[in-house]
């Protein structure tokens, strides 16, 4: 018998050099989470399938592992779709599983209740570089926190992690859904369409303003609207800065009553506290093209920008409505998630260094030690481990030269040799 | 559209206090290990059906939750069996994917390899008070060291891992298969039922020496046999302890030509040198009614004995066969598993306090902070923190006396309240 040696399709084995990095992140970003009142939680990687198909995670229900349900259950014969084989399947993000958890503990959670979970999610997405169909996600939420207490936390605690983690110079773009709503609203595109306006300035990046104006005017929007629409943008960019574009931008939504009073403002307050507060290098700037995918958020979405790559590298934002369709009650949500599969990247290509790590002592065995000698050796480990070194004890191999080398491949800096007769070498 | 607010049958949702002793635990078994050089490494959840219907499995086979086949390669109404439906499984341990892993990735890593794994798995047993359908299991292996010191180590690593947690005056149990086979061929049982012989004698601590007789003659083993087999047991009840029962069971297995002659010198050696070295409270002892159910086990078998669990709480073996198996030659192996989730199990009821926790604080926001004030306050919260505390940022209830006794109860000792005049109360 001989077994399949690689890992299934899409999904990776993570090597000891990468493990590391990652064991070294969790535990930065766990601590520094902790340090902002986020408690840890954890839900099953299975859940039901009826949660998991419940329109709650847009396109990602067609990339879903569904797993077979099991014994008597299981009646191949009369199953007539796919649907009757499966009783639950892998998730794939931890937002569902979230707003399960919290209808089913709210009772037993503090409000604001300020989750963190670092965890596995699956995709069967087609397989390309970087991106696999297993991957982390490490998401903070906090439930129960109407004002913008809960971006400015999030952001902070975010970008704080972030920072500790050797990050600099990196962007918190950040938008609001009201804001783009009263885009659309100004410029007199039906209300009915807004979310297909959004779905084109999406691709701003990508298109620029002309492209953009090029698509709606294809997608039948009306040339008009399309005229004033790109004014709001062009006008913000003449703009010096985030707060001047805020401003002018205020200015013009209020002349034509297409938004809320309070809006503008109280993004406003969030920028300039999460600046003033903020505990790493980084900038937070207002960004109207900012869309996000999921339809669940209501108000701020926001995104991380790394110098080191040209996307995003983690997001989050306001879904106020999410846990009340589920509750039955409403109740104010927020999130933000680490790109962590990303970070790890950046920090792999960059051969990042873990800082403290304790040294490393290899103990190599001459042949036949007798048992005094051998528990002489391990009780000598036993001292450096408890001086604070990682202390690797293995049998000398023939060519010990070779042996050592590859140790010091390994990233072994000290050697100890142990034989037979305490001074003597091998014969 | 109502959401199922359970978790699937059978696994479970982990709440904040916990998870903040599992997150506790790994960190303690992650830097403890890593300290006697063991790597580590991570599998896909997910294996090819394949290998998990390898027969490495034992029984876990019949429990696997299968992943149904996407798209395409889903024929639903050709498909004639279970068989046709899947492609994929959830894995039900760390030693199949160990195995797998060690075969794909031989060349990139150190010999001997010592590898940790904390993952994930999945069986679907009968579900039961304390035992989930999903669960954590901890696991070191040494792929690559034929000698004793593979053993000696992993005894070493867990038992002070176990110390560091709290635990006292636990036991290692050790055996030998060669010695459960040497005893067997001793009385005069035959060869091809060496195996029942075993499964019999491991129900030795529920119905005693007298019941393992009973279940002998029951199974039409010959009188005589089991007699000199039970022989063999009393003859060991009377030693004193575990060196003079090897000593004694050496003799008469020697003596009846049962027994290669290094097996028990190699089991005395190890057990002595764990004893001498040891970085914990425990006692190795010599038990020769530990058989272990997997079918791999070539050598040593040992168990976790907590005087907390009347059952063993972990436990492992040397299993030479399986690598060559897969990567056609001989590699020999050694791994040893904690009980994860017992151990947390056990910690969880005696309210164990995680030591060194950072102090809790939580600050207050009054009503209608004005931006200073909330930069203030939050800039406060950042020196705190800086200064090695954990500080929850609030919103200050109505009902601000309530809301510090819950906090209270949450474990927060210090309290801060902010209020849109510096000095004054709330109006």
């Amino acid at each position: 018998m001989t077994l399949i040696r690689k890992p299934v399709t899409g999904m990776k084995d993570i090597l000891p050099a990468e493990m590391e990095i990652r064991d070294y992140c969790i535990r930065i970003i766990k601590k520094t989470y902790a340090e902002f009142g986020f408690q840890s939680i954890e839900t099953p990687c299975v859940e039901s399938i009826e949660n998991l198909t419940s329109k709650s995670g847009g396109d990602n229900e067609k990339l879903i592992f569904k797993i077979l349900k099991r014994g008597e259950k299981l009646r191949l014969s009369e199953a007539k779709s796919e649907a009757d084989l499966v009783d639950s399947g892998l998730r794939y993000d931890l937002t569902v599983p979230l707003v399960r958890y919290y209808s089913n503990h709210e009772n037993e959670l503090p409000t604001p209740f300020k989750a963190l979970q670092m965890g596995n999610v699956w995709r069967a997405d087609r397989p390309q570089k970087g991106r696999y169909r297993q991957f982390m996600q490490c998401d903070i939420d906090i439930i129960g926190e109407p004002t913008n207490l809960a971006e400015i936390e999030l952001i902070t605690a975010t970008t704080a992690t972030l920072g500790r983690l050797g990050f600099r110079n990196f962007q918190i773009r950040i938008n609001e859904r009201r804001i783009l709503r009263a885009m659309a609203k100004y410029s007199g595109f039906p209300e009915e369409r807004f979310d297909e306006v959004c779905i084109i300035l999406d691709k701003m990046d990508k298109i620029g303003l002309d492209g953009v104006k090029e698509e709606l005017l294809e997608s039948g929007f009306d040339a008009e609207a399309a005229r004033r629409y790109l004014y709001l943008f062009e006008g913000m960019e003449k703009q010096s800065d985030s707060m001047a574009k805020l401003s002018w931008l205020e200015q013009e939504l209020s002349r034509a009553d297409a938004i809320e009073p309070d809006v503008i403002p109280n993004l406003r307050q969030t920028i300039e506290t999460a600046d003033r507060v903020k505990q790493a290098e980084f900038a937070i700037v207002f960004d109207p093209t900012i869309v996000r995918g999921m339809s669940y958020y209501t108000g701020t979405i926001f995104e991380i920008r790394m110098p080191e790559l040209g996307i995003s590298c983690g997001g989050g934002g306001r879904y106020d409505g999410m846990v009340g369709r589920f509750t039955g009650h409403d109740v104010p949500a927020c999130g933000f998630s680490i790109g962590f599969e990303r970070i790890i990247l950046i920090l792999m290509e960059q051969h990042f260094e873990i800082p403290g790590k304790p040294g490393k002592e290899a103990f190599l065995l001459g042949k036949d030690l007798p048992s005094d000698r051998l528990a002489e050796a391990l009780s000598e480990a036993r001292a450096e481990r408890e001086a604070g070194k990682d202390v690797l004890v293995v049998r000398m191999n023939k060519n010990k030269k070779f042996q050592k080398q590859q140790l010091t491949e390994q990233g072994f800096t000290e050697f100890r040799e142990f034989y037979a007769h305490p001074l003597g070498q091998e014969s």
